[in-house]
């Protein structure tokens, strides 16, 4: 059985949403998506980095994701075929983990704990394919890497690439 | 750079100590090391598993750990052959892993937190050494299984065996 290791932020959970959602009430700002093409979201914000870089410490900041379309159905239909785990540099928001546990068990709880990975790095995982958001993880990946599309990644090249969940589907199944 | 991959309970930290000072703090019982062999906490201090169960989600069970002797400066050692990754199945424990990171911050501050990996499974971990108290995490494991001694894995056999971290670094220095 092939195994699929799976991300996040921006790829199962609407990390984007969540700070158009929080520039919108703290900042009153409706931020243009084609505003995070190779931007930071403090640069798209146009506050100090700083300030966004606390939010990700915050209480319920990764809890209040609201899930991606479609994820729900296609990695269930995805564990019937590959053995799939998730796998979040989460380690670096200590407080974010639980959050995490709790988020995947409220929208995917058909997975079991010990198919969670919380870490840094990824390139030590061993798995046939990832589906990241982040080049930095792909480009050091040793399967078969795909690019999950999100405003932030928009003019990344030499990956395949999906828009959506939809498009996972018709890639891996 | 060859890989390491390193467990934390019973391994650098002294779990089965906590279970000894904790036995003896609320059941006045003295355990004889011999009681951990081929047992369960519980078994050894014959009380229901349950409530040695609850211990683990108890605060600071994690975080009162004591450090194995020479470990620190073992793994400083190692760190500058090979690349090391703390790899905890500490998933399971929600709560324990902020404590964790806490605690390797406090006994092992050089290492970043992008080397830190809470799991469950272990087999998906790519790295030419594991060193883990548990057959069950050494006998998936892809590359070379190296058991450390505990009470508890007395009787296991079949693999190369660390009484401690002097033995680690006759090892692999």
């Amino acid at each position: 059985m092939k195994r699929i290791a799976i991300d996040m932020d921006d790829v199962l959970a609407d990390a984007e949403g969540r700070f158009f959602e929080l520039a919108k009430l703290r900042y009153g700002l409706d931020i243009n998506p084609i505003d995070l093409h190779d931007k930071t979201w403090a640069q798209a914000a146009n506050v100090p980095h700083e300030e966004i870089w606390a939010w990700l410490f915050e209480e319920d900041f990764f809890r209040k994701m609201k899930v991606k379309p479609h994820s729900q159905e296609v990695v269930k239909k995805l564990s019937n075929k590959y053995e799939i785990f998730i796998v979040s540099a989460a380690v670096e928001f200590p407080q974010s983990m639980k959050e995490k546990l709790d988020w995947l068990h409220e929208f995917f709880p058909f997975i079991d704990w010990k198919y969670v990975v919380f870490c840094g790095h990824k390139y030590m995982i061993k798995a046939d394919y990832l589906i990241d958001d982040h080049q930095k993880n792909l480009a050091t990946f040793t399967g078969k890497p795909i690019l999950y599309s999100a405003y932030h990644n928009k003019n990344v090249k030499g990956y395949t690439r999906v828009e959506d969940w939809k498009e996972v589907e018709k890639l891996l199944l």
